[in-house]
């Protein structure tokens, strides 16, 4: 941001610019006001990472107008989540529009190439934690990262967690994914030498207080290198793993 | 009790106890009522187990006067859980006392011979789990039971564990006590075919919440077979695996 | 387990076996793969018991798919449990599938000869309790377990209990169901010498918190010798009940 | 009041009162302000209860002062509650003073004759509970009630409490007092059929959470006749089983 | 109790009775068995008061089944609470059924005449706590007492409560009714001096909790004499007040 | 209110009104008593502000009839918050009734002209806050106060709200509205020099417990100045704001 | 802050400062860097307000550092809140520095001269207030406003309260203090039409849970114009109060 | 590990290695067993990082034991965290051993020299949150990476943050450390797009619950790229940045 202020300065003092102007474009910020929503058109340049939009609580209408600035502005390629099916078929005009039903996302202008460093592992304890894990997965997708997936691995049968060892050895980063009681994550963070994002699922039924008992019990982990997101927030752990696993985007 | 009340109603039938007296025996009920305290001295007979005092929250002079009725009626073994090393001290008068530091378990008359069908195991997930390990495994003894101590075995370096996979798995009952996130019953509940209690600890910091998250993580477990006792109740897992492992006393 | 392995390296040793493929086997567990699923064909060995179907959060096609693979491996009983009416009607073409409606049960090869020790006790508090209750009475049927069935005998009218006191003093395991305030478990503990596994319910309202009240008083049972389940966790505590009642199984 | 307001009119009507004056004397309320404490001076007259100094929270200077005041103004029997023994000994100086060390109650002017409808009944699960129902019980007497204390009756030994059974029916009110899971509210409302006031203690450790297992348990009762005070408030419950004992005041 | 068995061991002694079937008799319990519900058919006896179905959780088939067998045996006045409009509909057959939509009550037999000592109060803090308050004043009418309703007399415009100081201080029994901060029980638990039943209301939103501020504030009163019932429980408070004004059954 | 009494003692003096009628004057309270709601029609003059209909638990009847009385006795400005499109509907038949949908606000009589100290800002975290932060607009605007809406400028974009900070700076309340994390009220509390009204909302998900996490975020704001209302309670803080500025009413 | 970055710019253009410094002074922000903490001395331009020094976690070196600091750059009234009396012992150096013990306030350099719109009353319901009110007192007093105190109003005795009712109704903020069922905010809400502030403290035992009873009853207030701060936080309610009687500071 | 096991059959095959000694093998784990704590001397090779002792609920004499081993094993590096002062008072034998009081962390063997990828950010929201951040702060040194520390650089004073932008925008790592309302990682969040690790702490009072608000706030932010470990777990996220600061270990 420095030479871009730098740029403004020069500006100002070779007369090119009014100082009335330079202090308006220094406090003018980088976004579109749509009333409902600013859209921030510089996050992609700011961040390194195209925009995404948050699904719920907005109609369909919002989201259809939010693409539409997007696009204008350039931006092709278009995360959406949280997005109900009834939302998604209204969607369906956009020419490069993909839905994903289980994981609840939509997406316009495809999958990139993964870029990343190594592989981003997701992993669930039973079936019934798919849904949130495809948010993970395909979030770290749209984010350069090849993913693996290992379904219904939970602890209470650890051989089928076991098998996959060389697989949760060699990744970059591991997604662990669990309701119930959520031990996924220590026992995986006892097993690989990187990263573990936990990301507790509402799965389980009464103690389980839609998941608290996982959330906790997450965050208690035992095992060392395991960090925590919200229940059931699989785009979260998607995108930070994404984060992870580039690196060298810092340099 | 039926034999009890028949033989009673036979004397009522002779002649050789009186209605009032009958009535009153009915309703009379075995126990010494020591004002603070009623001592059940029936409890042997009617449960097969001999009485154990919770020593917190009496006084020294409570449980020493609990002691001296017991033994007076015959109570020669007794187990006084909860008992501060201050307390200890002024019981130590009675010449056949012992006192366990760790587990805060006084005992008098010495433990039993073991005459239950196999083996009690009590693992802990980590060192600090000790001292309600120890009342566990006390317990269990005091209740007749061989025990083998598994200690610091937790899920963040599972080959700990899996080390002892014999010895889990030809246990008749397993106790599992673990703070911080409790993982350690969901694993060994996967691993073995024999009742697992669950014993959360109040170990652990921050959002362990004195064992809320190693309780809901137990209550939550993936793995069936597994109940679960208050938190840091070593008595409670000790007793009850105790009656578990002497399924004849039934018959 | 450990003959597999010395069976495996002996052939090692002999050549008959490569050491690559030794490693792999070592390594390769016995389930298998649906990738929604991985489905659990040795626990029957392992464990002594047959493999349960918990279906909740799983689509009917994917029960469907894990029941055939299992009929295919020669698993001829299952049970179903959390099994949804609709979900129930896509199995009716299973020729020998019966499903319990107030359990929420679906079984398919009929319930095996009881060959416990003694006799497991359902008991529940009211009315409302019955469909958990059930739940944990087919359980124990399905696993092998001759059950007696004891409804609305709540505390606030103990002679309701009471009445039933030889059957409960005779039993080798009482379940103890209850919502509201949950007191059944702690009574029922101080009649009976044998272990009481405690099942909170949702039954209630205002501040029972859909079970937390049954839950912290069943935890809290001044009575020795019971533990707790989940909340409505009627298959946990008939499976555990299942377990203590077949101790012959450990030698 | 309306005789007060209707004279005060009457004064102003013929003169004798400004109506300067008869305004202050509506507004005016007669309680005595000492800054930190506004002592209530009439309530005697107001609700036929004697003031009661609630100690927690009050220095042992405010305290003395508020007794100064009261004397002076003709109370001549004081009851101070969560009394310290450390503030008791500064109140030494006062004759008539007595300190009961088990329910930290402080007492001026002796207990009044028993003049209530019928008896209070104060029962305890557990020894632990005592000091609790010592405040309830005390608090009762000065209230002028005769009081029957049933210590150490927990629901884990039902036959204690079922043998006093005749004291428990004749009651005219009975405050159950328990810790752990509290199940004694709801088995004691099943056998009376007068008011019950059920008091939660902070007895108890790991899942009673300071008293919250019981005041759930208790709320939920599913006897009918019963209501809850909150954890550890002997007073209140001593204190409301007095009123209910007098209903001739009301007329 | 004691006549009964007196009079049984008296035909015991007198060879009218054997011994098999008195043992038998004292154990069996007055009720009738209808296997999902043991119903109390000496309860108006032992407690002096008549049964009350539970509605909530009861098919509308049980409900009629349990209204049957307690018409059979001479019980000819019932009230049923928590009753679905739906399930109402089907126990329209019954003559003198009817039904009190707003407080989802129905009743059989009609209203006794009031019998108590003096009036029961029911007052609610808004008009959305009508409903609770209506169970609570219908099952008061119900045990014979004559009820007075103050609705919408919340805090927050105190002079609509103050308008009603006489009513208030002259009645036997109050019933304070209020969702959102509950603040009404200790308003009027300060102005009355009689006992204040109080009754927090799942009226409200937010940091309301579905009434857990009510309840809490209801617990902690600042005033003497209110004790509390469970979250939107109007037939607790309505069974309790009656006992409260009835208290002649006593002696 | 001491003009009306010292009016009404004079008339008593002189004799023009009777010592009854003036005790009965001064106990009667100024409001329509409709049964199931008491409507307060002397709050106006009082608390300097017009009736307010809470439309959450009346029914659309109730609601009219209340709208009735207050316009027959002159109040010609009327705001029903939480009214539902159903109930709204039904209101029609007023001819100067208007319905905002998005804050579920009903109005009669119009917007009055703002006649406040500065302006109010209605800043939100997101584009889901707004239903609550129209509602608090409304309510404000009604009150008679300019309102500057500032929507979806929550701190994961801080450039959004700093954008906005003259705006901010010139405010005479702001109204900081989020769900999630609630960070914006400590991020504008930091900025400002007037108070800040902090209304957590119940958008998000998981962890964040229906508005519990913002609540708890608001109540710990590190900036001073800075106030908290009910999860989602747009309308107090539209209220507030209004009081707040409007301080000439003081005097 | 706009004239300043404008006399920057200007600055720029005719050369007298470089774009280097003055891009430097556009970033540098306006604080004093001691390390363990960032002293913000413009606060008092751009706030409005002097600096408060948070005392708890902060050790009596670093308050004392601060202190000199400040002084050494003009600022010669300081608040200290949250200060231990050992720490406070620390600062008696300082010639000006007085200690307010039960408030655990430090202040330097004295109370400034009262210029607000009106008065700011603090009111609590209890004498165990006290300590809380003080701090919000002698906040405000330091914010410039003329405070009176009304102590031990609570609403179980409310003519304490209504005698004060024209003080109240004369105020400009009100804050109402209160532990246990917190209701003394929603009354004192009912009575007057300025703001009213809502302290909860952690005063009470039991299910008082150390504030939260009154924080949420507090945060329900069916009172319109009532806000809330966090539990025990005098100093932010007093300095709120401060802002809100001092609205001329926006213009 | 895949290595060692084919070593180990090699030398099976070839004869040097008895079928029964390298089953035993290739059970035994990798770990010295103490009795009260197995020490894991293989985890730094299967894990890349050495071992690190959690000094908390172990005797100063089990962390003496278990440092002996270590160092006669060649572990010549040793962190201990969670070290009382008494406790490393007793470690002061060892010659190169250092203790930093403000983060109890103790160090046997110095610091290595950094070799990660980029800097560790640590930054706290205030001057009480050091002792975590310390923590955090030389568990990130002790794992090899460079660290700058930005201390009290809280939300309410944007101003002291943003002055960091560019130190902030060029990390690879951040750590935000912040008790009370947590707001802190969302604003960073926001600011950078390396990957955030927040840590809660348990500073603040009342409604802050000792680190829940922190914590809940945390785990809701609304920037991508945020995850959260325990409340004051510094240990955990500077070992987790040294994970994320070192990506080629993976390779």
């Amino acid at each position: 941001m420095g030479s871009d202020i730098r740029a403004l300065l020069a500006g100002v003092r070779d007369g090119s610019v009014s100082i009335e102007e330079a202090e308006l474009q220094i406090r003018r910020e980088p976004f579109v006001d749509m009333g409902f929503a600013k859209i921030d058109l510089h996050r992609k340049i700011r961040q390194g990472q195209a925009e995404v939009i948050y699904g719920a609580g907005k109609t369909a209408e919002q989201i259809s107008g939010i693409i539409t600035v997007m696009k204008a502005r350039g931006q092709d390629r278009i995360l959406i989540t949280r997005l109900d099916p009834e939302k998604a078929e209204t969607l369906r005009g956009n020419t490069d529009f993909e839905y994903f039903g289980q994981a609840r996302i939509g997406l316009i202008g495809g999958m990139p190439e993964p870029d990343g460093l190594g592989t981003v592992i997701v992993a669930t304890g039973g079936t019934s934690d798919i849904p949130v894990a495809e948010e993970a997965a395909l979030t770290a997708e749209y984010c350069g990262n090849k993913v693996t997936r290992l379904y219904d691995v939970g602890v209470a049968g650890l051989h089928r967690l076991l098998s996959h060892s060389d697989e949760l050895m060699s990744a970059s980063v591991v997604i662990a994914i669990a309701g119930m009681e959520g031990a996924l994550a220590s026992v995986i963070g006892g097993l690989v030498d990187c990263p573990v994002i936990a990301v507790p699922t509402s799965v389980g039924y009464g103690a389980s207080f839609h998941g608290i008992a996982a959330l906790l019990s997450m965050l208690n982990s035992c095992a060392s290198g395991v960090s925590v997101v919200n229940i059931d927030n699989g785009f979260g752990a998607g995108f930070l793993a994404g984060r992870i696993n580039h690196p060298m985007r810092l340099s």
